[in-house]
């Protein structure tokens, strides 16, 4: 998928909601459990609900890698599912991986080539070689952690240098510099909106991907006030909000629910903009 | 395993040598291609004729996922090859995860208990609660990325805050206060030989896991001048050097010589101290 479908979508679905697919065995509908692939089958239930109110989806592969080759099963059924059945929706591997050069060419080929994901999400520690071999593949894209949203984001993605500039300011300015930097997006979390105001000064045009929103207590409105751009620029996530919020034969109706609650609040944002 | 039976093993081999089972299809001697799982029989029959000189194994997660479920399974193969047949054999995946709390920790029960390695190469960025859930797991090791042998580590690893320390120094800094943190072992590239002085002043009882020797151009002499200490405190990885140092029928035997001069080389480094 190019950058300008990705828009399309957004705009005519009046939507950047992206759903995260985190699936646990434990909190599942009980009734899933007799199905021969119950982690496939509560994925597909819940993106025939609410397929039309997200534009991404967003499967964290370390809930399915727990499971063993059944996991990776379960997760390459469903990003064949989303493919075939809703091609325009914009898929994420949030795999978070990151290695030298040739080790990163494989993960790319791995989840960009035979898995057929539009996206992964990378970790920037190892720099510039472990990062361009996944921007190398074109329509595909590259989501770098910058400043994520969990307590420890704070213990080395602010640190200072001489001049001033945090590390997380140093990622997004030194990466924008690679080749075929215009793949990259940006992991930047919900539960730190003071930040977005700086970030759009390095990356203006750049999507960020926005985690932390609903169970981890970032603020919707408080996101799109600086961090949204004139192409909307956003992919704000939700995970267990959505996915968890029933844990009855009812789940996929109610996370049906919470997520026309976030689209229309995003369909407001997008509106008044 | 714990890290008394490391230090014996080192001890009773007279080497610190890990073998990276990087394993590429488009490499591997033609012969072995008819097998019914051909990476299998190359690490069955590399580890057959080195785990007398080796004390470890470390196979790079990136190489068995590229090849799907497939690749999975071989690794699985592998490991339970090396924990049935060579119980003393300190076991690295080289998956350098990292994810936040409840994340990681599936990332660490995956890589802990179900395949049950010794060990998990992980990438900080993150901070505290990404690492941490992977200390939880009694007689296994965190192996931390701190000075990375590649180009890009440069990139991010060597800033400095205002007070003259580096990122990669914050980083064992930090990680030493966190809970569990003797299960720590850091990476530090054989090519930043120059840094091994200073960072034995931070970590000087923590393992160094030490890739770059070889085909990376890093030397054993220079890493172990500083790198090492009391116990040894040393894993020096060779990969491509020995799994690959023939392409014909004799690559286990070649991979055994090449393995034996680097153990030699040990030998004589530990006799010497």
């Amino acid at each position: 998928m190019n950058r300008q479908q990705l828009i399309d979508q957004i705009k005519k679905k009046k939507s950047f909601l992206c759903i995260g697919l985190d699936v646990d065995l434990d909190k599942i509908p009980a009734h899933l459990l007799t199905f021969e692939d119950p982690i496939f089958e509560f994925n597909k239930q819940l993106i025939e609900a609410t397929h039309h109110l997200a534009v991404a989806y967003k499967p964290n592969t370390a809930f399915y890698e727990a499971y063993g080759l059944k996991g990776w099963r379960s997760l390459q059924k469903t990003i064949d599912y989303l493919n075939s059945n809703y091609p325009e929706i914009f898929t994420i591997a949030d795999a978070k991986r990151g290695d030298i050069g040739n080790t990163s060419t494989r993960y790319a080929k791995a989840f960009f080539e035979d898995m057929n994901f539009d996206s992964i999400t990378v970790a920037p520690y190892m720099g510039i070689d472990s990062v361009e071999p996944f921007l190398a593949f074109a329509d595909k894209f590259t989501i770098l952690l910058a400043l994520t949203s969990n307590k420890g984001g704070l213990d080395f993605q602010i640190l200072k240098d001489e001049n001033g500039q945090t590390l997380y300011e140093k990622v997004l300015q030194t990466s924008k510099n690679w080749k075929n930097s215009d793949q990259l997006m940006y992991v930047v979390g919900a539960t730190r909106p003071e930040f977005f105001q700086n970030i759009r000064k390095i990356v203006p045009d750049h999507f960020l991907l926005v985690p932390g929103v609903g169970a981890q207590g970032g603020s919707l409105q408080e996101v799109c006030k600086y961090g949204i751009n004139k192409d909307i620029g956003l992919l704000v996530n939700s995970s267990r909000g959505i996915i968890y919020a029933s844990s009855g034969k009812d789940f996929a109706e109610k996370a049906k629910e919470k997520a026309l609650e976030l689209q229309k609040e995003m369909e407001e944002i997008i509106i008044k903009r």
